[in-house]
Parts: C-alpha cells; structure tokens; sequence
C-alpha cells in the first residue's frame, strides 16, 4: 500500500505474473529486462511463476544473478477461462494470486500481471481491497488523438457502471491523466450519443448531474460524442465499462483490418512495394503515434495498492511501457492522491444531496 | 404502407426530405440525378422543400420537367437542434414533417432524409406507426469487415434497449442482410464485453436467452467481441443503440484521425509524394471498400413503411447509395417480410415463456 509519506521510499517492488499470457513467460521477462533502466535505480522485480523455467529464462536473457531480479515460485496458473471466485477458491498457488499475496502481506509494492483481465478485477478487488472512497476499480486506456493522448476509462472492469461509478472514474481518470499525460487541469467529457442535455437517457443524465456538482474539483467539459474523441478536445473520456470495452477492442480491431487491407493490396504489384518504401517512414510515424508504449498496457485504478494490466497478447515492449507507466503511478502517490480525491467527491455529493433533499443516482 | 402485393407494383414513389442536412439542398437534388438510373424505371421522387429553391436547384442540375420528378412545397425545415415532440407540434410544414404525412395519405411509399435523425426517428414512429410486432425502429449501418460487409444495428435510433428491443433487432436484421447484403443465412452475434455465457451483465444474458429460443428462424452464433467485427465471420452484429452509435461514430472519428496524420507527415518531404502517388491505387481500393456507397446511409427498421437516412454530411454519391438501398428493399417487401417475422418471433418466445411459467427478459 502507498502511504502519505511513499514518495519519501528509495525503491519500489514489483511483484511480476509472469504467468498466463498469450505470449508467454519468456516475453514477460524480456519485457522486464527492458523495464529494468526505466525504473527506479533500486527498483527490484520479482518474477512469480513456476521456479525451473523462470530460472532458466533469467539465464536466457542474460539475468542472471542480477542483483534487483529475485524468483518467487508458484505452481499453478489462471487461464483465460477461469472465473474470479472459481480461481480465488481453487487456484490459491496461481502466480497472479501469489502476486497479490506479496502485497497484502508486505513483501511487494506493486502487481504486474499480463493475465486474465477479469479475474485481475475480481481477485485484485477482493485480496488487495479497495481505495476508501471508490466502490469498483476501473481498467483505464490510453488511446491516441490527432495530436497527442489521452486517458479512457472504464475499458472493461465494470461493464455495469452507475451514475457513482462514472462519476468516481471522473476523478481517477484526472488524476492519472496529471500523472501519466503530465497535464495540469485535464478536460474532462462524458461519452454519449448526443451532446444535448437530456439525450442518452437516464444513466448518462443522473452522471451529468453529478459530475456538474463536482465543481472545480474536476474539469468538465460536458457529454460528447463518438468522433469528439480523436480531435483533441478531451484529455480523459469517461465511459461505461461495456461501451469502453466494446470501442477498445473495436479499434484494435479496425486497424489490424486496415494493416491487412492495405497488405492485400500491396501484393498485387512491385511498382507498389517500391512506394511504400518510400513511405516506409510516414507510415512508421503514424504507426509510433498510434502504438506509443504508452498504450501497451493499463492500469487497474481504484484498489488500495497498484496494480498494472499488459495487453495478454502484449509484446515486450508494451510490458515494458506498462510498467514504466506504472512506476511513475507509484512515485506520484496515486493511491494517497484518489483517496483524498474521492472522499473529497464523495463528501460534495452527500452535500448536495441532503441540502436538496434528492438522490440524483442510484 | 407495403402490402403483400407490392411486389406487383409498377413504381414506387419516393418523397425526398430535401432540407435539414448538412450539404443544403442542392447535393441533395444532385444525389436524386445520379438515383434516377438505380431505381425502377418507372419510379418517381417527389422533392419536399422550399419550392421556389427547389425549382431553381433542378434547373440548374438539368432536370427541369423530368417526367418523374415532381416538387412539393414545405416552407419549414427541421434543424439539428429540434427534439421530435417539439418539431411534431410547431413544425407541421417542415419538409420532414410534409414527406411524412405523404406517405400517411398515399402519396408516396418511402420517405427519404439527410436531416436531424432523432426527429425522423420520434416524429417517423409517432406519424408511420410501427410495425405490428416491432416495439421501436432501429437505424441499421453498413459496415466494411475484411472480406466484404455486415450489419450492425441499433446504430443510434434506441439508446436503451431492453432484451426484447435486441431480440426485435436480430430478427430485423437478418431480414435486412439478406436483402441488402444477398446472404441467405446471415451469421448473427450478439456484441459484448467477453464470449463466455454469463458475461456482460443481465441485459447481454437475457437477451442471449431470447435469441437461443428463436431457434431455426435466426442463424445465431452466439455472443462477441469487438474486434470479432472485422474479421468475417458475423453477416448482422447486435449492440444497443447507445453503444452501436458510439462505436459508429467512433469509427468515422479513427478514420478521419488516420487521414489527418498521414497527410500531416506527406507534407515533410517531396520524396514521400512520389511514393503516395505510386500508391494511390492502393489508397483508393482500401477507400472504395471500406466507405462503398453501401454505408453511406442506413434505413429505419421497424416502421410500417420504409425511411431512409443519410448521414447529415453525406455528398451526392452517400445520398445516392442510401436511395438505391432503399428502392431494393422496397422491391423486395421488406415491411412485410418484417411483419411477418417480427410476429412469428414474438409467438416463439411468448410460446416458451408460458411452458416454463417464467418471465426471461423485462
């Protein structure tokens, strides 16, 4: 757990699952090495998962010995398939679980996992608990606009968020776009399908009405819509998790059609391959700005201590980003700073409520 | 209204919303040129606007006294800002409102709009009523995956869907695919957040339920993700309207960011021009199929007769596409078809609902 006082510590532990990727453990510790000179300089990892092959994967990759790399054993791991209470009941010795257990009982800081998205939810909820003041995490994206990022969330942790919910993700999704987008007051919108008051229907009113009482504690812009997003205008976009998860893996999906269509095409002819050399460079432009590291990964926000997300099917490189992004979370007090941020929220809407004698959200 | 026998009409009469889109009227006059030679030779289009510009606008586009090409005057137009209760009862002359009250008295078999789509879609059920079966009309789109197109709706008309609105909309759909898209057996997949049973909340799994029980008269394949769009194995693809909007809108917004970055980094280097010209032809073909005329506009199912809806800001060739859609769906009945469907869907799960003395869905 992060504490007042965390940024005062001379290093962080990160307890990595090096288990249940799409990609394999391999590639998770490949993705650490690289991470290893972007952290701290006395960071240490400690790579969870089955002893003999994470041992002989830090010979490998040339780890060996190193003094900020350490081992911790755990036998089983969480498939895609497995269910959150399934897996907290059955599966205690899977490598995510261990992760989880180092912090509870102290001997890490801070879980990496490229696993089971839902059971890092479930079972990060239930062994690490939640921040005072949030009643659900919420999986935060960055995604790329026209000129630089910005921070989505909920991506898929909560695919039944209330008015509360998104208003709690209102004021997480500022703070980690201060700390991750390095922006000072971040705009703020509320995705929905019109941008006239009272359009959207009751979710999305009750939510508008509670981000407005917020006041200056958060930068509202107001609703927007769809194709507002990539313009610019909004540094974080608040979202249901089942429309923000659908429109991530909407996008992912667009692009790799669009790599294979232009591919197709490209085959036809060797006039074409010619151009597209020339192109290589304008292509690979847009490409970084589309895929920077920064969006190989998220964090799950909300629970008492960090907990960091890679893609399943995450290279070495989103790992790397995702832990990067991670460690500045964890130098900048996240934790402190949202529980202070959604008391602060929770207070000003309990306020208003009982001046105006109304529930404005279930 | 299409009755069983309207496939033994010799024309269809077309009432054309000139006014209320983004492009004025004259792309509008322009888009009906170029429709002429789709539709049936015999076919008419009335357009509905400001006479006295109108008449002007069809001067100039060389289709002055054009055996089937009449003029109806409206000298009120539905703006972007007007809710469909309001514009009902103050706006009764605007051109919406007028083509409309033509199909109401059997002047004209289908309404098509470039207009403010939530007016068409409050004002259209409230004047065309509904379909008998049909609780709310659903907008459906066109849209490119990488071997050729599928069908997703509710794009926007119903931002809260209830299981059985979703339920209504697989039937309408696969309806529609089969006409629009010449499947015989459109594969169908409910979109949501992960593909286990059990995933994306009460309104997924009921829903999930409800479609199981249509039986043979869908081909459901079961639920989805959303980068399982774009790879070819779906023909109709149902989400609520909030989401499907979102995510429409989403995808205009991605491919205008990826356009802006592209000619962003060309402008650096004269070299890189040489190469974009080598690839034009590339460029172009993964244009043409991912915005063919198909889904420049997308026809309101659910409505007892047919209404077409163009994008607000679609050129002369989306308004185009939008009629030659439309015209084929007339010809192939399709608002008796859907009748038919609709009725035969709700029989099966009223039928399964008093067997098992259980309620599946709200």
């Amino acid at each position: 757990m992060v504490s007042p006082s965390a940024d005062t510590r001379a290093y962080y532990r990160i307890a990595v699952d090096c288990m249940g990727g799409d990609k394999g453990p391999a590639e998770v510790v490949r993705g650490v090495k690289l991470a290893l000179n972007d952290v701290g300089p006395e960071d240490r990892f400690i790579l969870v998962g089955k002893e003999k092959w994470l041992r002989s994967l830090v010979k490998k990759t040339g780890l060996e010995g190193h003094p900020r790399i350490e081992i911790r054993n755990a036998d089983e791991v969480i498939s895609m398939d497995d269910k959150p209470m399934q897996a907290l009941k059955s599966k205690k010795d899977a490598s995510m679980m261990v992760a989880f257990d180092m912090v509870k009982q102290g001997e890490a800081d801070a879980v990496f996992s490229t696993g089971n998205t839902k059971v890092l939810v479930g079972a990060g909820a239930v062994k690490l608990r939640l921040i005072p003041g949030a009643d659900r995490p919420a999986l935060v994206a960055i995604m790329p606009h026209t000129k630089g990022y910005f921070v989505l969330l909920d991506v898929g942790a909560n695919p039944e968020s209330t008015p509360r919910h998104l208003m709690h993700n209102a004021v997480m999704g500022t703070i980690y776009a201060q700390a991750a987008l390095g922006i000072e007051r971040p705009r703020l919108g509320l995705l929905t399908v019109g941008t006239e008051e009272g359009k959207g229907g009751a979710r999305i009113n009750n939510t508008h009405t509670l981000l407005k009482k917020l006041g200056d504690e958060i930068n509202y812009v107001g609703p927007m819509e769809g194709f507002d997003m990539f313009e610019g205008n909004y540094d974080v976009v608040i979202v249901d998790g089942f429309t923000g998860n659908i429109l991530l893996k909407t996008a992912e999906g667009m692009f790799s059609m669009l790599q294979r269509l232009v591919k197709e095409k490209l085959r036809w002819n060797p006039l074409y391959l010619l151009g597209a050399t020339a192109l290589l460079p304008v292509a690979n432009g847009v490409k970084e700005h589309l895929s920077s590291d920064r969006n190989g990964g998220a964090p799950l926000l909300g629970l008492s201590a960090l907990v960091m997300k890679a893609h399943g099917s995450g290279n070495r490189h989103a790992i790397r980003g995702t832990i990067r992004l991670g460690r500045e979370a964890l130098s900048k007090q996240m934790s402190y700073r949202l529980e202070h941020a959604l008391t602060r929220a929770n207070e000003i809407v309990a306020e208003t409520e009982v001046r105006n004698e109304a529930v404005p959200a279930k």
